[in-house]
């Protein structure tokens, strides 16, 4: 068997890491479209050793299209992923936008892959499949196989996010104002709300009523969507830093059974989609710089913690934030259904 | 009354910020004396508007010395600062030489100036001050208004610390690999572990057996020993960013009585040596771009947790950690003993 495929936004950071998996994971496809907005036609993308020429996406036929990676934000989401999963196409969208809806799983296939059956089973099915948030996702699969064993009570997050998570601009922007502050440029602030060359910013998203920022939300309410626990407590902090791809996380756990050190090491280096990266008498510890461009989330700086004695772990995790947490995860997704 | 100063490590980071500092603030000085290791002899400094050519510690007479300002490092201070003390001088000490010592007060004035007049009423004193870590000096200035109203239980923390803390030549080393990252220039690492530029390294001084770094635990330890508290948990992640200047921390704690927004604003917003840097709206929240330079140490993000409901805040500081952490608050502890 194979699928026709349809990317859209496939101009973006996300959408030329859909391609460029697909083509890398062999996916079985029939045909692969790039679509984006008219802004783009005629952009080229490449896919495998192939070039494609964008498409626009409005009125495009999704009749006979199997699968549709969206990657274009919430408000093109909103609008177009019921259009196109009404033409009976599987929509695995990229955007924050049906995330919360009951209607919609939240996929990180390693972690809830057991929901897809019976979501496919409804008669009601929206055919529609959310992709988490980007740190999100790297935080769940190092949760999953902790609480497994011992039961997660509590999970404190601090996030060090980097500038590709905002976008292409965004990267260009750390660039242009790195080198404007080593030789006497001006610094120009634009994608972020504040200077991010070799400064870090406490804020992500915009923030809600109660202090924390929706980025910061987003954490909360998709690890307890993801890991079926709808009262778990998670508080999180998300911070932009300077660096320019893959996340990292300190991660403090409460658990409600004992962990021992060899039992959190056997579960953390046994779990799909995990790298246990933590050795650190030859300073091997989870970076940016190890973590980018790979498909597998790094975790170490494994320890127990003082805060929860014997009922707690300190971790620090690092991941590719446009594979593991927006790419990457869709194609599994995407395997998952069409195996 | 005015009072003959020595700066050891004068022409450090630090030693030239206490140099800077002893002048801005009017300390009442008679005469400074700048003091390094030979390599640096005849090296100028500035105090003021003077030039001071820096002298050779060793076997310099401080008997007619009233106040030494040590910021040399554990091994110099080891060796010197008792014969300094010795000779009847006071030693204000940067390293981490004296901190856990039970005959060495560890202070920060703002939270615990009160072990000063004991210390010095003990006949047996040893006229040596310990200055803390740079990340646990703004850490306990945010604690200590909140411990005081509602008893903090715990401690969870993660830093974002900059290279600045490693000394000059570790930003020439952030600089270099930046540059070289941005043209076709060689990385060569050095001062760190791994490349710090475009990269953040969860590793700040050497591995201890229980998997925390030493400069995690010393958050730990001297925490306890400043606020008093001496069984507190208190879990720290410290991670080296590639920022300049000034450290960041965010910082989750249980207290043992509820804790309302309105009280911990008001408490923060009164407590010396902070600045209350929280207003969301405007995008006005702690970071290195404000908080360097600066004396106060910057705290904001405060906010209710979901971890510890009616019992928790989360909040994210930001303190010029050459002041702060090390010069400013020595010669605050210089300006309590020489009023």
């Amino acid at each position: 068997m194979a699928f026709k495929v349809a990317v859209v936004g496939a101009t973006g950071n996300v959408g030329r890491e859909i391609l460029s998996i697909l083509s890398e994971r062999a996916f079985p496809v029939s045909e692969v479209v790039a679509l984006a907005s008219s802004r783009s036609l005629g952009t080229e993308v490449s896919f495998g050793d192939k070039i494609l020429k964008t498409q626009v996406l409005d009125h495009y036929d999704f009749s006979d299209v199997d699968l549709c990676l969206m990657s274009a934000g919430s408000g093109i989401s909103k609008e177009w992923s019921p259009k196109i999963a009404a033409q009976g196409c599987l929509v695995i969208d990229n955007s924050s936008c049906w995330r919360y809806d009951p209607t919609v799983p939240l996929v990180v296939p390693e972690v809830n892959a057991d929901v897809l059956a019976p979501f496919f089973a409804d008669p009601k099915c929206t055919r529609i499949i959310a992709n988490p948030n980007c740190s999100t996702a790297q935080l769940v699969v190092a949760l999953k196989p902790l609480h497994d064993k011992a039961v997660i009570k509590r999970v404190v997050v601090s996030t060090y996010q980097s500038v590709s998570g905002a976008g292409k601009e965004a990267m260009d922007e750390l660039f242009t104002q790195t080198r404007a502050l080593l030789t006497t440029g001006e610094v120009k602030v634009n994608k972020f709300p504040k200077r991010i060359a070799f400064n870090l910013i406490p804020h992500i998203d915009k923030f809600l009523e109660d202090g924390y920022t929706k980025e910061e939300r987003k954490v909360t309410w998709e690890t307890r969507k993801i890991m079926d626990l709808p009262d778990l407590p998670v508080s999180c902090t998300s911070v932009r830093i300077p660096t320019l791809r893959a996340h990292a996380e300190s991660i403090t756990i409460e658990t409600e059974r004992k962990i021992d050190m060899a039992l959190a090491y056997k579960v953390l280096g046994n779990f799909p989609g995990l790298k246990l990266t933590d050795d650190v008498k030859n300073n091997v510890y989870p970076m940016p710089l190890t973590a980018s461009t790979k498909y597998d989330v790094e975790v170490g700086r494994v320890r127990k913690n003082d805060v929860f004695g014997e009922y707690g772990l300190d971790l620090f995790v690092c991941g590719d934030q446009l594979l593991r947490g927006a790419a990457l995860n869709a194609v599994i997704i995407a395997e998952e259904m069409f195996p």
